[in-house]
């Protein structure tokens, strides 16, 4: 697998075949979108922050993780390519958006500013 | 921004600068990106699937949904690269794996047996 | 059951004869209650809006989506139990704002205005 | 505001003088409520366990959250109400269901079994 570009043109041709595009409306693809992050936060809603930190070298759950992000950037992709979005010009944009927004000056180390990363 | 690598090192970057490391565990990130997910599920809510197929054409809603995909995705990225997870590589897995269980022969075209795309 | 207070004061109840009240903050209860919200969006991802309205009828996922609604109100109730916040008093204080804020001249039959329920 | 019930009552009351009955289908409130506890999650998403323990004392956060809290109910109660689920009942049934699946000599404490509440 290459690029996103290309894994959005796997997923088109996995639908094609099926017969999915039907069911695959934006509508759709943003509740499966939501399906998935349920079952990623699910993942983690026991854990404390620090148990959270170190999951990935569980034998039993990590695997398991990667499965949810898997799913969760299938339907995202999915649905970019539906919307005609590119992902990754997209999140640079707000990127840089971002960065002049929350300047390191004003938001360093604050949690009272809340920080977004996005 | 040449690809997911450049992007998660970039976020890197934006997270040290602004000393918010500390606030980024995977479990915070989770919910953030639910957070997120709950936005761009918003966007669509009281949309006809019909209308969601179309709303990118919508001058209003769709720069507003281009935001919501790219908040996201820089999250996804951020917690996966937090979990070390090539992102493309579980995709990719994964779509290899669900193009084995849902055979075209047996689930085209059917809603009955319930399209995961993943 | 007589209301909500008779569940909350059993969950209180359920949660302490598991030593649980540890696992039960207010961060981790959100976090369950979008897991659970998550599972029952899925069950409905595939379906028009009009086959969701006659969902309650089906034999088969009628018990499992009653289950899922059992499970985010017992989640929301715990949670705001804990936020020592009343759920009905809460409703309706909103629904009076909102009965105000969206009056039926304005917004009668308006998709464009888009119609929050709360 | 006595009941459930009664706020089932008022809210199709509400529906039906904006002429909103066409959006309320359940495939739509589902993913309101998904929008709504992505609202609420966010509110928690940067704090510790321990500071989401006190937040109900933050003159600031504290009437936010209780608002999102009562969209959330609003959408559940909506929800439950088209389907024909009553919510207490529902509840009450899962509720005697876990009792019995999950002792609490078997249970007791653990973070390894994970606790469902529900």
């Amino acid at each position: 697998m290459e690029d996103i570009g290309e894994l959005a043109a796997q997923l088109r041709e996995f639908a094609a075949e099926r017969d999915w595009e039907q069911f695959h409306t934006p509508k759709n693809l943003a509740m499966a979108l939501a399906g998935e992050v349920g079952e990623l936060v699910a993942e983690f809603q026991w854990l404390t922050p620090e148990q959270s930190r170190t999951v990935a070298t569980d034998p039993e759950a990590s695997p398991r993780i990667r499965g949810e992000l898997a799913d969760v950037f299938l339907y995202l992709t999915r649905l970019a390519d539906l919307l005609d979005v590119d992902l990754l010009q997209a999140a640079d944009d707000k990127l840089q958006e971002n960065s002049k927004r929350y300047t390191p000056e004003t938001y360093r180390g604050s949690s009272r500013k809340a920080p977004p990363l996005a």
